[in-house]
């Protein structure tokens, strides 16, 4: 599949990316891409996302340096998820951790 | 985290859920979640989610059989992404690939 054949939400114009760690497989964060963002990671080889709070494209670690080089990036069945399989500099989380998904549901 | 505290969309009432084999690690699909989907999936122990396109409450593998049993359930750092780690009693695609990120993006 081509960047242009990604099902782009028809309101927003994204698509979640998950993230995952290349050789360990942990989740390590969850967040959206327009074309812009998926074309720009093809071409520099880092993750970039659409951010909906701040409206812009960024590159994951532009501010922290916490990068993450795009080993493959692959797509689901019906087009509308990503998954790109990264190798991490540092952690995921603004908070310091390795992943974002670090807390449980209590339930 | 409590279910209740989970940031769903304001428009849509969904989050993400990605969902990944417990013991493997791979990443089977990426689905929608509501409230009542998360509530329906702690009480059964079976993945439940939000289907957009039929627009209703569905348990994975209601009508193929390939029902997913939830080990846990993790919320991102923001708490609008769900995790699910499931041990799948079959493939999680509808095409009978194990996964549905089947496919590389061809750059």
């Amino acid at each position: 599949m081509k960047p242009e054949e990604i099902r782009f939400d028809d309101s927003t114009g994204l698509v979640p990316v998950v993230v995952q760690h290349h050789s360990t497989g942990e989740i390590l964060m969850l967040a959206y891409a327009n074309l812009e963002a998926v074309k720009r990671t093809v071409e520099t080889g880092f993750a970039h996302f659409w951010s909906r709070s701040r409206r812009k494209l960024w590159m994951k670690g532009e501010e922290s340096g916490n990068v993450m080089k795009v080993k493959e990036i692959r797509v689901d069945c019906d087009g509308d998820a990503l998954l790109y399989l990264v190798d991490p500099a540092g952690p995921a989380c603004h908070t310091g951790q390795k992943t974002c998904f670090h807390n449980s549901l209590n339930v």
